[in-house]
């Protein structure tokens, strides 16, 4: 892999700022806040900003960048596909949770829902994520979709992806405008006079967008992308058996890895695999 | 040009987009605040998303994809870029003024600087978006640069355009519920209670999102990409005599596309016109 050590720098650094994202999420809202628990008050809002940081931005940037990981390149595509499949799916479910949370506290406190431009664009966000999965999974996971729907739609699914992405971090800045605002007033000291809590939580602002732009850096490097493989007779619609078939039968699991040499010595034999389809399915 | 009829509506939709966001902007602080002045009030602030969103945004947007419009592609990419550095310096120049509208703003009305998450992020995409063009205008413009390191910068002088340009949205969202939640509430009616301006702004903001979203799809198209061309001599640090100069000379600008049949029949020809490395500088 051209640029392997860079690669793995900055993977660290997107896991670091990950990890460290959901731990400033949790000590905002159990040391500057009321913590957690599902009871109508602020402790029940606070599972919204928690759920979407620890899903929606964090386990969907790993989600991003799974097929990016050099040492599941000897893997099949089709689990690793279902890898990417798996954490979107925790990453919606968490979603939808903290979408649950925020309205029945605007419910319980007589809060109207759906009126700032935070909730418009998060609920377009949500909405279009679950489209993305949905119509991710119809086409590119279950078998029945030609290779030349696959490979006209997989262009927009990529670029939708890293939309919804970068729309959700926008969407989580405006959030922790909006809670700042609203929390930092009157007996409390205001937004305007930085009290500890507002740089704490505008530290986060800041991690959560280096987070994003290196998930973006690493998804989009043309030279970091999965080596193309053979086709699996799954996705053969001829059902042909064609060259390499003997090879693909041993990446159908990750699970002789640990016996085999995987300091990238096959990488070139990976990059041979190279059905010119299959690089876009 | 493969896709030209779709190209061309998603220019059009993007030109629109932005123009409506310019008169969006125009009609907020018209009908809605109190229009624009010089003179430390709300009337001076107003002049930053009125900047902001002419310039930092729709102005921006039309530089970045500046180099895919067909009809530029028979003019010398140096031309082209000059386009390109002058509209994004003229962007520059209505940021730095948004900027000193609201810091005279601030200081007349005694508020602090700089305390909330859209200033420090706001701040910091200024000083980017300025290093890059000092950046780009020393390595890509100016002569002295030798390809290889046009070459090595091109993808993160891409990378970073993109980025600052998603940044600038996400950082006017965050203004945009700023400035809703200060400006509606007691005696006004509260930004909760969804009035007319509540609903303008949030639409506003809506529109804003995509045209960034149009303007990212037409710059990472890859087949949307100007052709290749012959470096001129200003590129050729040898001072040597390609293939093709006199086709270059002919380059040099676009004054004679209009005697010239623009239908793209002498596509092909400019695609052929690819030295590899003048792809990426």
């Amino acid at each position: 892999m051209e640029g392997y050590g860079l690669f793995l720098v900055l993977l660290v650094s997107a896991l670091l700022l990950g990890f460290l994202s959901v731990l400033f999420a949790l000590v905002w809202v159990f040391h500057y806040r009321e913590g957690l628990s599902w009871d109508g008050g602020s402790a029940e809002f606070n599972w919204h900003p928690v759920l979407i940081i620890t899903g929606f931005i964090f386990i969907q940037g790993i989600a991003i960048i799974v097929y990016r990981l050099p040492w599941t390149w000897k893997c099949s595509k089709l689990l690793i596909k279902f890898i990417h499949a798996g954490l979107n799916t925790i990453a919606m479910i968490l979603a939808i949770v903290s979408l649950v949370a925020v309205f029945d506290f605007h419910n319980a406190k007589n809060i109207p829902n759906m009126y700032s431009l935070h909730s418009w664009i998060g609920l377009t966000a949500v909405i279009f994520y679950t489209l993305q999965l949905v119509l991710g999974f119809a086409v590119f996971l279950l078998p029945f979709a030609p290779v030349s729907l696959r490979a006209s739609l997989m262009p927009i699914h990529i670029y939708s992806g890293l939309l919804i992405f970068a729309t959700v971090i926008a969407t989580a800045l405006m959030g922790f405008t909006e809670k700042l605002i609203f929390a930092l007033k009157t007996p409390a000291p205001a937004y305007s006079t930085s009290p500890p809590e507002a740089i704490f939580v505008n530290t986060l602002g800041l991690l959560i967008v280096i987070f994003g732009a290196l998930i973006l850096w690493m998804a989009t490097r043309p030279h970091w992308k999965r080596p193309p493989e053979q086709n699996s007779k799954i996705q053969q619609p001829n059902g042909g058996t064609p060259e390499g078939t003997e090879e693909e039968s041993t990446m159908t699991d990750c699970s002789n890895t640990d016996k085999s040499d995987v300091e990238f010595n096959s990488e070139a034999a990976a990059r041979k695999r190279n059905l010119k389809l299959d690089e876009i399915i």
